[in-house]
């Protein structure tokens, strides 16, 4: 870095390689795409007329910094009616990664270390080193299933804060009922505030979404419509958590976001209790329509949600970055290595948000990238 | 605070005291507000189509980190035009709020101090607070000039970075051509970052708008559409600056505030080049109605631009809290206290961003509260 002005900060953390894959993608004239973090389905029709109605109605200035309190009423009523928690309190948030910044902000301090599971969400490294904490990845290799035991010897006196990702970006995986409860449990016995970030809860295929908020009422729960409602574009999320710290994540939210944009936040109103079940039996459909494909081609840990699936590379390639830059030079195959979500390089993130027509040729590339090496 | 989880970061700064105006202010049943902080004009009829236009088009995905291509090169077309500089890249921010928050992130690292100008825009204050740093207001009382020897003496080896707000929130107050001259040489030379902040720059009445820019090619720029297209709640700005510190911008945009609204970025694209005169023409009309009709009950600096003014409190006040409260409890009038922009507390910002009914009630309020004391 050349130029005085920038901090010390700003070398602390690394550009997402994921936004490298998508660089690269945008110069490939046809690409089959399998890097695709978001729905390939749009916002419901409901959605989209209360948002063309927002827009015709003059809804343009800005909301309160926790948001429009129908949309924050209507939300906390369905949280209340679920937790019973007699302090759980709800904001709107700029999608579920301003509410992680918010979080992030409001309770880590230089040298604090905040523990989460690998691989991980490229996020929970990055904003951590943003806001001057240590990462602390607990690996959860080779089965992605959650080690207690490893993740008790991980927590020191500066542990701070604790993340869950079910269902898992990049695995797929959902955690168990005992998993999760151990988690919980560990967490409000050592006084480690548990961040659950549950934006891909809506995409569950075989085994039940539980939420770690269930065993400990003090969880910050992180969600959103970006991804169940496919509206990332909107920048809409929410965050439910013990009053006092919601209260900081405002005071931090009025400085920065300010608020979530005010129509995005009337079309998730309409949307939050709209049927999905025809996208989810879609991508389940996907799922297994490549589990069923690549067995025998490639080492799998069956997914049970969210939109990813995390394969072991084929033998005879030395990385998966190696193994990317091949399918992208030889079939324009566009899925990201897994040293972008973990300190390993041995696997590889698909997503199948992709039509199916770009899923059977994916296939086709994937079984030719296993057999010929 | 009893949270063990809370940071010590949390602690730094207060919540905003405008804030606080507007909590009250819902609970008022028919309040004269002159409170408020954004344009009391919808967005342009092209730019509300346009963004009608993109909902039924299915533009609800992400954007690029540096927001849509289309408006980007518009805007970068527009900034090459006028500066011609070698090196001065634009991107899409959501909010200049979100642009203030990337430049601070970028730029300051614990200890590190930003100066600013005395009465200053709140966030200021708070985010140099929130990244670590050290505020360092320079005074421009009585007159809100801003004077240069003022601004050396504040300059120190520790000095990050300077921020210039002309058209000023809270005075209306626009630098002259040679104060912002002399402010971006004294930075240039000392090599600091200077940060113009020109969200209120179509909001011009008497007088002409002068970027430093024009004589500190490395300026950074945050500027937006919520002020001047009437689109506060679609949280929409945009930056420009050296190629270097906007690619750490982006870096930290990734991972926080992930890309501005989509539908809101087209919009933008829309209302670029809209026709804003009659608009600005509806402010200049009650700024002069209130500078006529308060002439001989307050002492005000006329401000040529924004559309607040900051007058001095009448005699008989302790403070400009102690006047907020009386025109609260006696009139329902809302203005904000000086002390939420400054270390002082002996004036009171008007927004005249109201319904010209409003303001006439507000001077009645006004005098009244002049006169009794």
């Amino acid at each position: 870095m050349s130029l005085r002005c920038i901090s010390k900060r700003s070398g602390s953390f690394e550009s997402s390689g994921i936004r490298k894959v998508f660089d690269l993608a945008s110069k490939l004239s046809d690409p089959i795409n399998l890097s695709i973090g978001q729905p390939d389905f749009d916002v419901p029709d409901v959605g989209r007329k209360a948002m063309i109605d927002a827009i015709n109605s003059h809804h343009s200035g800005y909301t309160p910094t926790q948001g429009l309190s129908q949309l924050r009423s209507a939300i906390q009523h369905q949280i209340d009616e679920r937790y019973h928690h007699s302090d759980r309190v709800v904001f709107i948030s700029s999608g579920t990664s301003g509410a992680l910044t918010l979080a992030l902000l409001s309770t880590v301090d230089a040298g604090d270390e905040v523990i989460f599971f690998e691989p991980y969400f490229v996020m929970y490294y990055s904003l951590t080193c943003m806001v001057g904490g240590l990462p602390v990845p607990v690996s959860t290799y080779p089965d992605f299933s959650y080690d207690i035991d490893r993740l008790a010897d991980a927590i020191t006196p500066r542990t701070k804060a604790i993340i869950l990702n079910s269902p898992s970006n990049p695995t797929g995986k959902i955690a168990t009922r005992a998993e999760v409860k151990a988690i919980a449990e560990i967490a409000a016995e050592r006084d480690i505030l548990l961040i659950s970030d549950e934006i891909y809860k809506t995409f569950c295929y075989d085994v039940e979404f539980v939420s770690p908020a269930e065993y400990n009422d003090r969880t910050l729960v992180l969600d959103g419509f970006s991804k169940s409602s496919g509206m990332a574009g909107w920048r809409v999320g929410f965050v439910h958590g013990q009053g006092e710290l919601i209260e900081q994540m405002l005071k931090f939210q009025q400085y920065t976001f300010v608020c979530a944009p005010h129509v995005g936040q009337l079309g998730a109103l309409a949307v939050m209790d709209a049927d999905m079940s025809e996208q989810i039996a879609g991508y389940r459909k996907r799922r297994n329509m490549i589990l069923e494909s690549l067995d025998g081609f490639y080492e799998i840990n069956k997914p049970d949600g969210a939109f990813y699936m995390f394969p072991k590379i084929p033998k005879g390639y030395n990385s998966a970055s190696e193994f990317v830059e091949r399918g992208i030079n030889e079939f324009s195959l566009l899925v990201i290595p897994g040293n972008v979500f973990s300190r390993v390089d041995t696997h590889f993130r698909i997503s199948y948000s992709a039509p199916e027509k770009t899923i059977k040729r994916g296939i086709e590339a994937l079984k030719k990238l296993a057999i010929q090496n």
